[in-house]
């Protein structure tokens, strides 16, 4: 961390910070510029956090040099985060899984023969939503538990692996019984009491990014999970908030090789949410790929124009198929691998 | 809500989403144009939120025409609300409430001589985290239930209502014990099985406005509320994130007048937050109070530079006084009231 | 500057910076961490910005430290600059000036009725666009030499200095023989060409800030200007792009006491392109005047809805009058005052 | 377009509205709702858009339907647009172009050697700025004239047509003396006079995206230049700016997909710029590819931390080369080409 002084600090303030800081054990290195003086400092970055120094007189502003993360960084663990799912299906190796599905759980026949499409297209994963976050209260909320045992029935008549959205931290034991992974979706990324109690959970954690949220927030959430006790957090990009209507969210595919370069976590791309629109899903899907993504979460609907959430955003089986195909192929020449698929 | 055909739909394409539309029950005018056609649809707005229509063949968008709040707006309820935290404080009317306080409660001494501190300048209602949303899970999260204790003790010794956050479901019947007015934090903001809970408690709750929701969307969180049955509901603006990055977020003033124009509920502001500097604490307040505020939410510490959170926002004491002074005085220009205070 | 080496930087790359940074110069400050070294650099900070350090082997990032701005800044010139348009009108003194008139000069009875209303009310500057920046290339685009010679003339009947857009360097001579200050729209606030030519113009200029341009870039476009010889500059503030739609831009009234922090110059507040509506331009005007905004620039319209630009967010001339009303008692609290009017 | 009556609208608002429009000569549709009126309207879009409707009383707001672009649109052309830059070089075809060389064009000895290295790699077109539009003053502003002798000579050795930017609409007969592409800057795209004066050059144009700009801004930006004779636009997404801080920009590269669906213009993209840090360029160039993108351009520079500008997301030539094979591979995946190189 630097601490600027302002141009007219008098000695008597630049004095008091550096005493405040050795007080508290720091290390300290004083500039003193033409027009004004820097202090450089060497300690324990999560504990200077907390100090207000930006509150004492004379102080222009605080620099924050380092990363604000420990567990999730390579300063930590040198090698990538590879996380087992179930055994023979692994986020963040060489091969690139597909997790798909609907939105919401609708109803028996609707995540059974999607489920199945799925499967057969290629698909490792499934994902449907039992409890469901939406911006209307007048809007299909999910259908909780029945939804819960509708994705176990599809997991034992499909042998993929559920992934599923925690919303609520009074849920956990019975979204934990059914979810082979636990997705905390992109409004709940810095609800702090959820995290820390997926932290002492023995499941993998999917961890949506917050549509406001910064790279370097979002790797923090992952740390409230991992300082937990729980490291098998897998990140999810699903689009920011920005001043673009056309797309739903803006899907930022630069957080691809950020991740990669300031954490050995694994990361997956959801372009279905993160466009908002079905005709850009499938070169979304593949741009991330060809990113360096882990994975991708798509939505995928036997009929979206009757779905009971999203369906703009959802593909066909048919189009579904179409995207695993050419991502086979994309796979290859970027020397990975699409697995699945009986096509 | 009008759907604007694509230019090369075809007549089945418009005939199967017209009678979709009408086996759901809705009133539709067909504008066939040069280029395109397009449908309006009359009916129950919240219902038809949840149909895909985007999805269909031939749809090229779905353009929403009306508020899809009901309870929260104008048509529902044609006087302005004013919520009582306790008698004689009314939040809605003519007085300009200040809340003020330390970000976080720390110990006796602290928020005890804070207490009187901000009484004696006049503000009337007390503000204190008890558990605090961190960034960092590093960072001091809050005494928690000790932390409520104190609060409550600083209401026995001042007579000032208590305001204070509500991070966790799973503590609602403990936090409503101490508090006269439950805070939703920026990041709860659709944190919605909280919401939920919080329409059945028979307490006052002050709604932040998450750091990148719409004013639609905020206003759509407060409806959640009150659908579930608590109608007193206080929206706050706090700020929202954009690209700027010499304030902690862009304090977003627009939104009072905004709020004011779609629904009768109160509105307050928080220029700590909303800036994240204590010096533009004071022009920003003045702002607020302009703009057509109903109150103030401000952070007040008798010694910012060693508050476990967010000092660098933090008025003294002294400052305090004087951004009262200031707001007396412009509040009767304005033809409102601050009250209080023994300046 | 700052240079944060990464954590694997050897030491051949820590001393490749530093012999580098040397040879050019400046005066360095090594503090190596237990993690990872730091250098601190002392010297010309323009000169600093041009070098590519974070290109070389070992180097995390580099984290600037200092404002990059002189002549606009306070260690420049320690008092507030005032900017006189004509005798007896100066911007950024105790008197807080009203710019109105219409978007675009339409014709002559619009632009002399708007003036003298505008002008009764108490405006002491008129303001109107002879050539029209618009996103549509089928939209009016202005009378251009027409109608600066209408405002001119109203300029003539009414005694206001004028205040006009300058769009292309080629006009400047035209539009400085006929306007009193010179406008610089927001999409032009980086069209570094112009910026040096009004440098050269002995005319006071309002530079507005861009859509996406935060406090520090629109400082240094003011920067350019002051550099090129002419130290007459005032900001305008007139909204941000966010992800917010219900307004038209995002009105950063932060940035009123921000400007103030940071440089000497004037800053003034658009209300009716910050927030695109009419009925926020009152409530906004008053924010802004409380925010300590040293003026305002408003847009009137004799009958709004005939308007051939910006209608929805132009005020009646009964709307205005009501403003000034309001914006003369409230600046009386403040200690400023709104001049001018017959009312 | 749509026009929402509020819901206190009375019967003489509806009819003064319509009779308004009626006048103008648009046909109009009333929808009379259980709350309120909607008015459609069908005529000529561009024309619409200049009426003030919304500043009519009792009108709650407008909501526009249609693109408010022709030319660009797949209704003015339904075919793809392939724009020749010069024989054998066309962009918008199978194959993809990408366009090398340094942010800034320094001295003879940079721009030959690095004109040879991206020509020997594989690139089409070189890319080099004569001209700089720089944030600060006292940034390296370009070698201008001298520095367009040298692109022409590097043109003359290597074959290689030069890509340069036109700031200065009064710079345009010389730059398009030396240039085979005018390239528009993202803070020019909104600069309407130079935009109208590339409209009546015969050569190609490169249109940056404004770094706020929407997509459908962007689009109307190309449509002034071909609205004014020059239907050669190739659009150049670029990065827009978010709260993300990490990245210099967030490359949205959703506005692939989005262009291609919305015009029959070619797109390029710039991850240099979009990302701002020469790590990311090789990923987000394979996802730009992957995500349909008909070229790329891209900083190469010999010593990049010894550039002039930009040093900081400029790859060597040997990280080039390493990118041109890995998108040699991906294209055949896709069914593209990427020529060139004697790799």
């Amino acid at each position: 961390m630097i601490v600027v002084m302002s141009h007219n600090a008098k000695k008597e303030h630049i004095e008091k910070v550096m005493n405040r800081l050795k007080k508290e054990g720091f290390d300290l290195h004083l500039s003193q510029g033409v027009s004004r003086a820097i202090i450089g400092i060497i300690g324990d970055k999560a504990r200077l956090a907390g100090l207000a120094i930006e509150a004492m007189p004379g102080v222009e502003k605080v620099v924050p040099i380092l990363q604000p993360f420990k567990l999730a960084g390579w300063d930590f663990k040198p090698e990538e985060t590879v996380v087992e799912i179930v055994p023979g299906v692994e986020i963040g190796g060489k091969q690139v899984h597909v997790i798909a599905g609907p939105c919401a759980v609708e109803n028996e026949e609707q995540i059974i023969s999607v489920a199945k499409e799925v499967k057969a297209a290629g698909a490792t994963l499934l994902r449907g939503g039992a409890f469901k976050p939406r911006s209307s209260p007048y809007s299909f909320q999910g259908l909780e538990e029945t939804g819960l045992k509708l994705l176990a029935q599809a997991r034992r008549e499909t042998g993929l692996p559920v992934v599923t959205e925690i919303m609520d931290v009074r849920n956990l034991p019975l979204v934990a019984e059914y979810a082979d992974v636990l997705q905390v979706g992109a409004r709940n990324m810095q609800n702090f009491f959820l995290l820390k109690e997926l932290g002492q959970v023995d499941k993998p954690v999917i961890l949506k990014r917050g549509p406001s949220a910064t790279i370097e927030e979002w790797i923090l959430a992952a740390e409230y999970i991992m300082s937990a006790g729980n490291h098998k957090v897998i990140l999810c990009e699903r689009g920011i908030r920005t001043f673009e209507t056309y797309t739903r969210n803006t899907l930022d595919l630069s957080a691809v090789p950020a991740v990669k370069h300031l954490t050995h976590l694994p990361i997956i791309v959801d372009p279905s949410h993160g466009t908002g629109k079905w005709r850009m899903v499938q070169p979304m899907s593949r741009a991330a790929l060809a990113a360096g993504a882990d994975g991708l979460m798509v939505e995928v609907h036997c009929s979206p124009e009757e779905a009971l959430s999203d369906g703009q955003q959802s593909l066909t089986p048919e189009n579904f198929r179409e995207m695993m195909r050419e991502l086979n192929s994309l796979a290859q020449a970027l020397g990975r691998e699409v697995t699945g698929g009986t096509l």
